[in-house]
């Protein structure tokens, strides 16, 4: 069982994963490049701040490296630990397969969630996706991670890399469409508030239904006329080319997936 | 005050509005080519089932055109009435003004909504778009819809178009991003589901914070080892470009429009 736990970084996902923790193991350090960073969380979760690599002295059993995903190959080859150590990266990107040139016990815990510092985080309902070089390690990261959450999954880096691509297009893609909206709107001075109830509703529905059963609009009816209409009301020659594109997305979907 | 409607179509959007309407008006008539669609609808308002168009006899004050967009014009044509009558159309995407070679006090009465016919609607948080010719008729038309919504907004057809085109953006691509989303999840045997936390937080906080102040992921850090392996990981051709031309109107929108 994990007790022990230290942090490699400080920023927004050690933020809040540090404080959640804290309430099932003893946080032993925080490290941060910035040692008033480091004492910034360490304050709040009652560790050691350090900003040295030098962990051969710590008493965790758990190091969990939370920083830039380009930063963490650099990270791995300075950190100095003791044999029987796990270390582990919070990255939806990067492969577990990176740490296995250092570190015999290597993992991922990665939470997939979009955390902002300011905003408080309940892990209850935040997916953690799990993956382990060596079984045990993987069931002692599975009973830390079902202390904080109900939907623990584990996966391997072949799946969380397909995760890490869907969650683009499910958030950042989906919160850029929101500012092309209201951009849009803005030409005819109106809120973006106006949209909110149709989000939601979209959102519920496609989660509800499954978004491919609930997609509707212009392009899924082959209504050419409203098409025209609004690529002429698009100013930005780039986003007449996204509304092109999708729109043939949907209808090459709607006509080979799926009849 | 509009106190007799009756309805051309007994489609989804007149299914729910006519229910609603009834508790604060009578519903005379609801026309349907079919008669037995028109029947159906009628029933649950007490109205009358027709499948003429000829309202010369009719005693609504309004009648609500809800309809393809692309049948209106012809059933405009057709439409028999006195001449007192308003005849107002629930599209999102149509010009009030293609009414105006046939009717002489005509208007827009449209329900910024995705409707199925089998979930229940709560027009309360639902705006309504509200357009007419004359001044009167405006208002007659805001005093029936502030009786089933808090928001209720008069509005040209050239914000309405605007609108439209932003509620394509921010539903029906929204929702298809999702239905990708669904499908690069599929490849590696994982759920949707796994993403609705992280898309219901992503919609919290554009609407909290705004979504230019939400964005994240890679192509707004300009992480271009992270785009170069999510384009592997898209096997779909026009999905990869999508990818592409999203990740690049994200870079040019925060390094042009905001710096």
């Amino acid at each position: 069982m994990i007790e022990k736990v230290a942090f490699i970084g400080a920023g927004k996902v050690a933020w809040h994963l540090a404080q959640a923790l804290q309430k099932h193991c003893e946080i032993t350090e925080i490290y941060s490049r910035n040692l008033d960073t480091a004492q910034e969380l360490a304050e709040r979760v009652s560790a050691n701040a350090t900003n040295s690599l030098d962990f051969s002295k710590s008493e965790a059993q758990l190091l969990i490296i939370s920083i830039p995903d380009d930063a963490i190959e650099g990270v791995s080859k300075e950190l100095k630990i003791t044999n029987n150590v796990l270390v582990v990266h919070t990255s939806g990107a990067k492969p577990r397969e990176i740490f296995d040139p250092f570190f015999e016990k290597n993992g991922v815990f990665y939470p997939l969630q979009t955390f902002s510092k300011e905003k408080e985080v309940d892990f209850l309902n935040i997916p953690f996706c799990l993956d382990a070089k060596q079984t045990q390690d993987l069931e002692n990261l599975k009973n830390l991670a079902d202390l904080l959450s109900k939907k623990v999954y584990k996966m391997t880096s072949e799946q969380r890399g397909n995760l890490h691509v869907a969650a683009v297009f499910a958030n950042n893609f989906v919160n850029h469409f929101l500012t092309i909206a209201e951009n849009q709107l803005a030409k005819a001075n109106l809120p973006l508030e106006i949209l909110e109830n149709l989000v939601r509703e979209t959102i519920d529905k496609a989660f509800d239904i499954g978004p491919s059963n609930a997609q509707t609009g212009p392009a899924i009816r082959g209504d050419k006329q409203t098409i025209q209409q609004h690529l002429k009301r698009i100013e930005e020659e780039s986003r007449k080319e996204l509304y092109q594109k999708l729109s043939k997305d949907i209808q090459d979907f709607y006509s080979t997936d799926r009849s």
